[in-house]
């Protein structure tokens, strides 16, 4: 391999010849040889290109920096967010808990490919100064907060909620398709009184909007960024009005609302609104765990499970078995949100450690952040489409388990009496038979009247 | 001891003469000798008091039970609510995991009191039968996680959120009363540019606002109520309209704006907003610990740690080292604060488990969720009052460090250039001396110039 | 109330005339009103006064103290040991994360008992001074971590072992007398090949002997006392082997074999051997929540569940409904298990955060890891005695599931062939037959062969 | 891009022409977009190849497998095992919880490349059969968590354990390097009497001594393997005595010492191995957590923190300021604790939801076992290599320190008593000058006597 010689404060450093990165990133790189390389996650490259974007107009705004140059930024940026760059973002999660180097990655390519679309070449004098230009009014301090909260908030609004939102809208339709089946309840997982199919999805939906109502009220903290703060949070080396008004551009460049954050101290030395956010992504997986468990649950058999659910086919179960349609989706499903669960407690190690002026565990916070929200939205889809849309009732079982139901005794209360419902019922457990065979039998009931009082579908 | 016979459909218990349970109550605390007699937190017993009166108006409004039974069951339960019947209460927390046994130990107790009240031997015919009258229209299953929602939102109102409120208004006055103290400020625990203390405080204060906000929006949805579903949530048997009667009822004896839950199949078979609630708590836990930490990182010493801050002595700290105060207030809070985390994960798992149309990890959760929130509101309290209140600047030892501090030569950028800036910083930090001894030594500064343009004051 | 004043360097307190605390202890307990009173868990008093009886044997074999002094500590140990003075322990977990308040209280207390024995008023010149006598040769910073060894100690091996070989004894003999029960297997929760009941016990006996494995293994660790090492672990101020015969003596009064820790910095300034412990617990939690659930899901039904399996009736389940025995005591183990595995975060968290020579989250941790230990020895006990010995095969529905299963196909393999095998099952399927009706029915098999080649029994 | 055609039981599904895998590999592909294609890691994939090559030979051994068969399984294997098919896994981690798919992944795989090894044409009459050949004698069931105990073995031994012992090894040096400098010790965080800091990086010695005994108590439960157990743990179809020669034949290749289980229900329902060595995982990153904060706060200045330590300048700090050397090195290393710490509670939830007889959260859990393993041994390097071998003790800040420390005053005790020592120390700190001026002053030592009465070296 080929390669050129980068400096920095420390001396000289060996770069591969065909890569945009410079002298910081390259040492970060045989520094942390933790983990696989590239592991920071793109997301946050992109967020930086959109802030560093804003920081140059905002620059040019308050005449600290040529339009020359904060053009030539904005087409570096614009070719990262395009994913035109991938290549050249080599670093590791777990590097430097601030972030800086892969802040100092983002202005090292800037820089360098700025060179490049100049006709210069790489070494020789920049168009472009990684620190002076690129990184002009920030700091890692501030930007590496300010990208995480971009690439949060991003991830939610375009994988995340909608892809609950159509999961949710499945269980609505269902729902009211089911609203009819009336079915056996269960409780201790014990037979109980009868509900419908249509309330059980009800509950689930339910369960999605109020974890979608939290996790949408945690964006507006999101939107809160950090950028402006520089350092300790002062915002020592910023123009006027730098952090309102670069906030401003990025909102302009990404279409979301953001705003700058109320107070910079907090923003850089703590990760609330991704501690906020994180625990809503936790609700919703303990929600989407329990739906997944029952489904399964009710979609067990063919022959000795619950069996009032059918679940599409997507592969073949077992090669010699029908019916064996085993409930991968929900299999996948419920290892995502364990991963969540376990995700969010690294988020609240790593939240409740920072030091002084600045946490310093950020990019384990938000690469645990968007692994979350992007694998409940991946696996919320893939749910969905593969699992949630073909679920059909088993009606002839789901009626044949409410018909052979010893709950349904409670209806002959009223009719006659507390005393006889219930030696009916034992009667009939003790033989194994059904309520009607046993009420007839014992005389207390005639078959038409029993057909009329005893109707599962007046107890739901 | 003495024993009185009571009986239930399995037969015959033997319960202490002297307390008011029944035969339910009995054959739990028999059966469930697990940890620490009567772990069942009270707050969970006065809520169901709430309720069962609730219940009683709404049921006698709805014409199914007279108003001579409404009113003993009033009287008793005022009677519970005053903490007259304390002893009564003997379960423990890992019992039944819908908490029937709870609701049936409150439905026994209330009707043999009911019986002394009325001057009759409790074994004789009852004036109000536990089942029929006290839990008329109710279940266990939707009662119980009534009583967790009223617990759990009295005790935010009540203790919590004052307790925070407290702890941000004395932070917000530190920063106020210390806006004018520029210190040295720290980032990766090393020297930073200066910001005021005020500013550090300001930090701590926006912290607990954040946290505070995400709690406050739980409370709408811990006032939701299940009451009214009855066994799986279809509210069979229950008298027309009596969920939103009964949510009325209870928010007009509690005083707070109780509702009925929307979806009562997703209020029994999980416990979104306790989840939710608790990760408010989580996320206060997280910010209290990391300001607790600075706070005892910043009033090490005396000697030999950082020093900048002074905190109450409270208790001999050594008995021969004068100025060991040990910041045991912080580690009080701390401890606190992991606990809070480590409920976080048992609510996580139980509530994760929950099955068809029913959580049974219902005592385990509320427990965890009043555990924390009394913890940290009593360890807010002790810290405000034993520590926040009373912290000090050590502005000897503030200015001292900010004057030592080789940052400060980025005010020279300007006036000398980065280069020469630079080496007076690197002389300084080799010497072991001050950049104005060096400046001077250098010739690059008189005196005056830098007294006049090293100012830390104009860098926050 | 009645008061006498009590003295320390702070200057005087305060404390209720019949209590035997100090100075010291009072200051606490105003400073800490966290929680619930008295709720260091007296574990923690008892293994204190093994350890002063301890020290005061060794410090008197060292010469540094009288005999008399020495006797007269020891008496008041015993009273400790036999319980007859717990109302003089009111502190809290919530204090100084070193624990010193509650060694100081342990210290006070004896001091002010041995001034009563010896007929001598309180108050007056002491016969043990509570720093200088009883806390001789000793630190908080040592004492503390002893004491949280000696009474994690204690507690698994009379507790939490005995608890669960008893419920693994328990599956064992449950394992063999099912050994000839054949039935269905279920993975993905969908039917599989048969396998007997007593196989499925023995993955339970397997499972518990793993985790008591672990669990044994951590005992060494345990038995490591930090005592010796006093204030930072340099064993400032104490005898010549100090360390080992203290250890010597506790191990003697203890009647476990308990040695002195080989690095008393580690001992002081972190917490592995309770770290390793715990996590056995959490092991063993994981276990007994994937037993229990899988005993209430072959449990359930009546009518419409699994039904392969009968619990005792231990409580009414549903008044009108036979045969609903609540699976109780699973639900009680599994919150039991969820609150371990939340114990272990919060032990895992306060370990993480040891600043220095000293972890001040002592209290916190030992607390987690003695509720953890009571309650799952607890629940084993409560479950073994209430539920898994009383576990009985409901064989009639175990027969009907397997003969109807449709995995027996397998067994016609090959005698007919893999393809006729599956069109016999998928046929059956469809019409929701057996395979025995289909197989003949297609002309595939003799109702003989079928019989003779179908054996779930050689399928195990 | 070109497709070929490949069948399963459900039918057609067109495969990347270039790719070895099959119809139900490709399913999987379709099925489960969730997170980055090729997560399954790729330790599992080899393990898997050990797995059939050794299953080849016992198929071989009991004459159920053709030589030429096993050599061709035993071609492809190497291969794999060599990384030459890399590029034909492209399954995820969030696939069935059984791991079926990339199990027939594997199948799929070495089928496809024996055909191409044999120059026919994929498609064409197969000379190996995926299920027939391949997977002879062995299910996923059975499969899958064998390969993950041969990966997570093979990770520990071969990665986390050297790392770890490189860096005790490095303490340990460090150790006896610095076991003449006397430092202040710190308890609470404030000064406390001194000891070396030789004594304390004994202590980090001994921490990870601790750590690794119990990871390596763990190795003996991973060696255990569930293959022989096939669908359900009965080994239902295979050979006689087939479990203990295949675990034979996989230590063989291996060359780790491998055995088959003592209950192959329990390792295909449960994963007691993998959650008892990460716990041994998560104790390790307990402490490497508590030594990294140690060392980055003796770091910690250069001007106003503890600066006891020099750590080795391995990127540039700040540009500006001489001297900041950021802890990067023990930033990265507690970023990667909190992750095991989170990934800890991952794997506690997916293990204690095992169902029946198979638990489905195998991929979740193995891709967490694997991560943290991996993370702790290359960050354990990295901080070796990188930080703690080039850490220096700051002899002059440390003397300094020790110096002025009043707690040097216990050594005046014995010599002039208590109360005239505290005075001097009193006086000390409120004039904020050191105790030899004082005690000098005061009169009540001279100057020769305290240099030779109060020696820091006497009181370690």
């Amino acid at each position: 391999m080929k390669y050129r010689i980068e400096k920095d404060t420390l001396g000289e450093v060996r770069v591969p010849e065909n890569k945009l990165w410079g002298a910081q990133t390259e040492r970060s790189r045989n520094n942390f040889k933790i983990g696989t390389e590239a592991s920071m996650p793109f997301e946050i490259i992109k967020a930086f290109a959109y802030l560093k974007k804003a920081a140059a107009y905002t620059n040019t705004e308050s005449k600290v920096l040529s339009t020359e140059k904060r053009d030539l930024i904005t087409l570096v940026c614009d070719e990262i967010i395009e994913e035109q760059l991938n290549d050249h973002f080599p670093l590791v999660i777990w590097q430097t808990g601030s972030g800086t180097q892969s802040n100092m990655n983002v202005n090292e390519v800037i820089a360098n490919r700025a060179q490049l679309l100049m006709k210069k070449e790489i070494g020789t004098e920049p168009v472009l100064k990684a620190n002076d230009d690129v990184n002009k009014s920030q700091s890692s301090n501030d930007t590496f907060p300010t990208a995480m909260h971009i690439s949060a908030y991003i991830m939610l609004v375009e994988k995340t909620i909608p892809a609950i939102e159509n999961l949710l809208n499945t269980f609505k339709h269902k729902s009211e398709s089911f609203k009819d089946i009336v079915k056996i309840g269960r409780t201790h997982l014990m037979d109980a009184t009868p509900l419908t199919l249509g309330q059980e999805f009800s509950g689930y939906t339910q369960l999605l909007a109020n974890g979608l109502k939290t996790l949408k009220n945690s964006l507006s903290s999101l939107s809160e960024l950090a950028l402006g703060g520089t350092a300790v949070g002062t915002g020592l080396n910023t123009p006027k009005d730098y952090d309102t008004l670069v906030a401003h551009y990025i909102s302009k460049f990404t279409g979301y609302p953001f705003i700058t954050a109320p107070n910079k101290f907090e923003a850089l030395s703590a990760h609330n609104a991704i501690v906020e956010s994180h625990s809503a992504l936790k609700q919703l997986a303990i929600s989407l765990n329990k739906i997944a468990n029952d489904i399964r649950m009710l979609a067990s058999g063919p022959r000795s499970g619950i069996g009032e659910l059918l679940l599409p086919e997507n592969e073949p179960g077992s090669s010699i078995m029908p019916g064996k349609v085993n409930p991968t989706q929900c299999e996948a499903l419920t290892m995502v949100c364990a991963q969540v669960m376990g995700n969010d407690v690294a988020i609240t190690i790593g939240a409740t450690q920072g030091h002084y002026e600045l946490n310093v565990f950020k990019p384990m916070i938000i690469a645990n952040f968007l692994q979350s929200a992007q694998l409940l939205g991946d696996a919320c889809n893939s749910f969905n489409e593969n699992c949630a849309k073909g679920i059909e009732p088993n009606n002839k079982r789901i009626d044949e388990l409410v018909a052979n139901s010893l709950m349904l005794v409670t209806a002959l209360n009223t009719k006659i009496g507390y005393y006889k419902a219930a030696e009916i019922a034992q009667t009939a457990h003790k033989n194994g038979t059904t309520l009607k065979k046993e009420a007839i039998r014992l005389g207390y009931v005639t078959a038409e009247d029993f057909d009329l009082w005893v109707k599962p579908e007046n107890m739901i």
